[in-house]
């Protein structure tokens, strides 16, 4: 039996482990602390009031998001008043109204890669700040450091206040990669301030992290994180190495639905529940927290498929599921159930689900 | 200029090309008919009652459903009323009471893989039917076929009417893999019916059938076609060659939001509209339905990295994202935009999204 589950739980069902969570929580807040960096948690990740509060509370100067639409259904709490769009933002139709009225209640700043995508916000001269991006290797968006200055004197045109750059060191996905990708990060953070601050910006935010690289960011190296999946882990960053598997704060649970054969079974929760991302160096589709010979080696919509020594769990029996990647998981459910010291205390509505715009 | 995109839309948007919709369930429905086999779509690819009340008028005899929860969802139809949840179904604490309602206003089939499962709807003699669950290859759930006799016995000692047998040909998403996986399901289907036939069960379905593997099921196989993708079809369906990329009715606007280098571009629709599915097989995350030459290189969250060449897109440009597996593209929005001659004219409710349950 799962020392994990609460009893009476109709399955598939999306648990947030809420000591493990805090605990989550308050290391990250203390690791920051503790190298003299500003945290802001992207809530890409949670997309939940709750928790956005408790960052706050734990000491995160702000938020990241991804989407004009998620920081417009987070702000629905007076302490959360500090956004950061960490995205290549490009206004349309609707953005600069949109803009305009979260300005009115919080600090906002957004993330540019280009003049053109800073030229269209010159109507919100002086009411929102800009970070440029900067690519550090990854080979997403961001321009590269030296180009960093033609976008910020843009953003300046536009009557924008330049507050400084940011980086996604996305090559902390991969085994072994985390440390190489936070030098990437610090470098091209470090270079692109410099030359922003030759051409008379000063003050410039050296905005950087992941989840797996934010542990070896070195003090000096950024002004701010910015990791988001630390608040629940999941089996990638169990594989990558980044936390141990006690410290994984959300669980699926799914029921063993079929035994076909000796050592494999199927349980009630699939890709529409899970998520169905898979790297290609993880060892399945998720893992098993509490069978760690156990590998996920199919999914589907409504089937995990799990090789399992035996005797494994019966038909019927419940098993907590660890999602490859929580941020996509969390974003198929309308709440998580919020479980404390062995019981089901909470449930908390995923207000930003699917805010995509 | 994109052709298939109406002016003013707000990106990232799910619209649904309705005349190629309506072209691919009336060519479904066809083939069927011409191949004399009952058609059963399975509407876990939609989950839109339009869409559903649209099959069973060109002809289905029913639906397939995964869950007692689409079921539920769909059901608000008079016009549908034959559902098989076409899973190896495990009854829970509220199963019975809801399988119950579900038989009051339809007719209702569960799938079954095991004795166990079978035993725990005896409440329901009487009432529901069974379809006992054959595995032809797949390694997913279903007895093999020898086995079926057992489970069709057990269902009877429970009282439900043993319909038949069913099984999912998946190995038929491989490249040239349609065609094997096609006789792997008629033996293991035909193998198992004729067992049951000589344990004294008389006239049972033979129900099997994926998009791809669908044309080439042959006359006298299956009594039975359960497709779900054909619907709208999506960019797995053409990397197999199973329709070309016009027979696509489903597509996912991005506006390009930066562009980083040349022959780089980014969209900012990301695995949160696109869904993260990704074979192993596949070109990439997905395919650009007027850009045959572009490859979606990287997928995050809300960034789809297109290699293209140049001159692509500019930037504030919509562009035509065929997603890799509609099925969890379409859980990921609460509405479909249907867009007919270059208009919206429609809104459809994603009904059954996430009824995992």
């Amino acid at each position: 039996m799962s020392s994990l589950i609460p009893s009476g739980l109709r399955t598939p069902a999306t648990l947030v482990l809420a000591d493990r969570m805090e605990s989550n929580l308050a290391a990250m807040a203390a690791f920051a602390d503790e190298i003299g960096v500003d945290l802001r948690p992207h809530a890409k990740t949670h997309k939940c009031r709750e928790i956005a509060r408790r960052q706050i509370a734990l000491g995160a100067v702000g938020l990241s998001v991804a989407t004009l639409g998620e920081a417009e259904m987070l702000i629905g709490s007076a302490e959360i008043d500090d956004f950061f769009i960490a995205y290549p933002f490009w206004a349309e139709s609707d953005s600069i109204a949109r803009l305009q009225d979260l300005a009115g209640h919080a600090k906002i700043s957004v993330g540019l890669d280009s003049a053109e995508a800073a030229g269209r916000l010159a109507e919100l001269s002086g009411r929102i700040a800009a970070v440029i991006e900067v690519d550090c290797g990854l080979g997403r968006s961001g321009v590269a450091p030296t180009n960093a200055v033609a976008v910020a004197q843009a953003a300046d045109r536009a009557g924008l206040d330049v507050a400084g750059v940011f980086t996604f060191p996305g090559q902390s996905y991969s085994p072994g990669g985390a440390a190489s990708a936070a030098r990437n990060e610090a470098s091209a953070l470090m270079a692109a301030a410099e030359l922003l601050g030759e051409a008379g910006f000063q003050n410039q935010v050296r905005s950087g992290g992941s989840t797996p690289s934010a542990r070896a960011v070195r003090r000096g190296e950024l002004t701010e994180l910015r990791p988001g999946v630390y608040v629940f882990n999941d089996a990638q960053q169990v594989e990558l190495g980044t936390v141990p598997m006690d410290e994984v704060a959300l669980i699926v649970v799914g029921t063993v639905v079929s035994r076909p054969a000796p050592g494999r079974i199927v349980l009630d929760a699939g890709a529409k529940v899970l998520g169905p991302d898979r790297p290609a160096w993880a060892s399945g589709h998720g893992r098993l927290a509490e069978f760690p010979g156990a590998r996920i080696t199919g999914l589907w919509e409504h089937h995990t498929v799990v090789q399992i020594e035996e005797p494994g769990p019966r038909l019927g029996e419940q098993v907590a599921i660890v999602p490859n990647h929580v941020c996509t998981a969390v974003n198929l459910v309308p709440t998580l159930t919020v479980v404390d010291k062995g019981r089901v205390v909470d449930e908390w509505q995923v207000v930003a689900r699917a805010a995509n715009r």
